[in-house]
């Protein structure tokens, strides 16, 4: 089959996508393709990256990941194609997989340069490497094409380091790292960064800005315009608001330091 | 092949839609996905029960129509499947399903209990049903699950009732039930509330807060800028402005009643 | 196979486009259906021209390309499918196809008349022809339909003509015909309208209402907050603003005038 998963920040309003799964469909008809998101913020490829993290892993094995977020499109940043032991992801070398691959084997890594690959081997636009590149080389590899034939081997991919948060007594401290649709504030700090007596003995209160948010097990334990802290689906501790965008009311429009304190009897 | 529908109120910036579709293709790689739509306003069981009725009978007999519009995620409402005479419906009993199964014959009602269907038999988020629960429960059943594998039988599902429109002689009375994305305002008056007599031979005005509007055949009838009322392609009586959205002129954010008078000659 | 593109003033926050894909699916369940966009502004059928015109070439031969995009249903307008020697167009008759069709070799016309072939033989909405007639065509054509089956002959179709830049010496005077989601005002001057001595020999300023903006190679050529002008990935000259959107800043909104001024050595 070859399920290719597609991610940028195009947007939905023009034709950008719709002209990447054409090119897809003329390579490999029978590729499966599915979109995370055309929203990432344009050219954040720190939101790419969490968003491209938090979604690749439920994909079946084989599945090749193919992201645009490509500030620096036309610029001498090369287009690359990891390979890990489950997965391919295919895009700039710009550290937008660079979360993702913090957490899988990564095997070999590609630069693209074989032109016979390309959507048009004698013409290359400086703005459009999703049509030109990136989409036909993941169709190609989705009909199973061998990965040594896409160029010469790279020693390493650019990084960007997913922040982590600091753990001191009973206190931690971490930042925002996104905000998602409801408005929901996500923090680097995960379930696992908390000592296990801390987490089942103890009471929190998160701080964030000057606002202090207590700690709860669900979305439902407080009422309709109350904040509350809970750990959400991917595992991070998130300060929402019961019936409003806590994004929006705490006004948090940048990586916002957070400190979560235990207060243990 | 096995089709199945998802509608939520997710929208599309975030991943949580494509990890739902990850989590079908894993279960069955067969499965055609097909978005109803995911901009359901925030927790909106209303909007998201009349968004299905008008939708879910278009698809092929046994598409399984998969909702998560679920404000009570993470509390004691039960997940359930409903199966009709048609369709299968997947989801929580929290009365989003209703007005399209007034429609249909029920067969039965379970509700989902067997925890190996889960996408991980030993942990389910607070707050991502759709991931662990429902996503996974309608891949199964898209692939030949025998129902009553999902858990024991539910008497009933929980109904909210689509209000009916009032007539009184040459008077309806209804209200606002929904407004599409072209600022058309949906009423919950149908043709068929309304004696064939009056709708044939007659002349009608709509009033909703202070305003009168003509009813008219067809949405050409008027200039650009006026108000008009017609039956549009659902079957109820929708107000319009040609060139324009009525719902923001005319400030409907409510359930506004809706008089309609006929005059006859 | 059979592949369907969907172009549409729909949005995505309603039933609609769901119903049209159910609606195929019924006919043709082997049908591969591919968004183009479902954000046309309302009505505009200029702005859905250009990117159907800019999408459609790269699908695979025998795509059926469907459009509705048809302020003017439920009035004469016709509906009519259009097979060039590469693929089929099926929509209202009203100018939208006419700058992809330039493109192409026209063979038929047809104006789509087989109640037969409709949603729903005996009841056609004032509304929803995408439902009612031009989706149920187009899934019967990916099928195989002979085509003349639809109806009978148009002898044209309906033309709204792509505005031509005009060249006077070292000047070309061109306008703006599409404005993209990142802000990038599209020309309607492509590089082939160029001499090519100018191009390749000589600097340009572009002016666009009272601003004068520099023609650069590549994005990367100005620094964050500055204009500038390239050629784009669909060939035509835009107006960009690295790091945001020129059309908000330069506030268009109209098709205004763009100047192209050469000066050679």
């Amino acid at each position: 089959m070859g399920v290719i998963t597609i991610t940028t920040d195009f947007g939905t309003k023009d034709w950008f996508v719709s002209v990447m799964k054409a090119v897809i469909l003329n390579i490999n008809p029978e590729a499966k393709v599915i979109d995370i998101t055309h929203d990432i913020p344009l050219g954040d490829i720190k939101a790419a990256a969490f968003v491209i993290k938090e979604a690749y892993k439920y994909f079946p094995q084989d599945t090749i990941h193919l992201v645009v977020v490509d500030p620096g499109v036309g610029t001498e940043r090369h287009p690359i194609v990891v390979k890990t032991s489950r997965y391919y992801f295919v895009g700039p070398d710009n550290g937008v997989f660079s979360y993702a691959l913090s957490q899988e084997k990564v095997e070999e890594i590609f630069v693209i340069q074989n032109n016979l690959l390309f959507f048009s081997s004698n013409s290359i636009s400086n703005t459009f490497h999703g049509r030109d590149i990136f989409a036909p080389v993941a169709a190609h590899l989705s009909k199973g094409l061998e990965i040594h034939k896409i160029g010469s081997k790279l020693q390493d991919y650019k990084k960007i380091n997913f922040p982590l948060p600091c753990v001191v007594d009973n206190t931690i401290m971490g930042e925002v790292i996104y905000c998602d649709k409801f408005g929901n504030v996500i923090t680097n700090i995960s379930k696992k960064d908390i000592p296990s007596d801390l987490l089942h003995n103890c009471s929190a209160v998160v701080q964030i800005k000057t606002k202090k948010i207590k700690l709860h097990k669900t979305y439902q334990n407080v009422k309709i315009g109350n904040y509350l802290a809970y750990f959400g689906s991917s595992g991070y501790l998130e300060i929402a608001r019961n019936g409003g965008s806590a994004q929006k009311c705490l006004k948090i429009y940048k990586p916002y330091k957070v400190i979560v304190k235990f207060k243990c009897k």
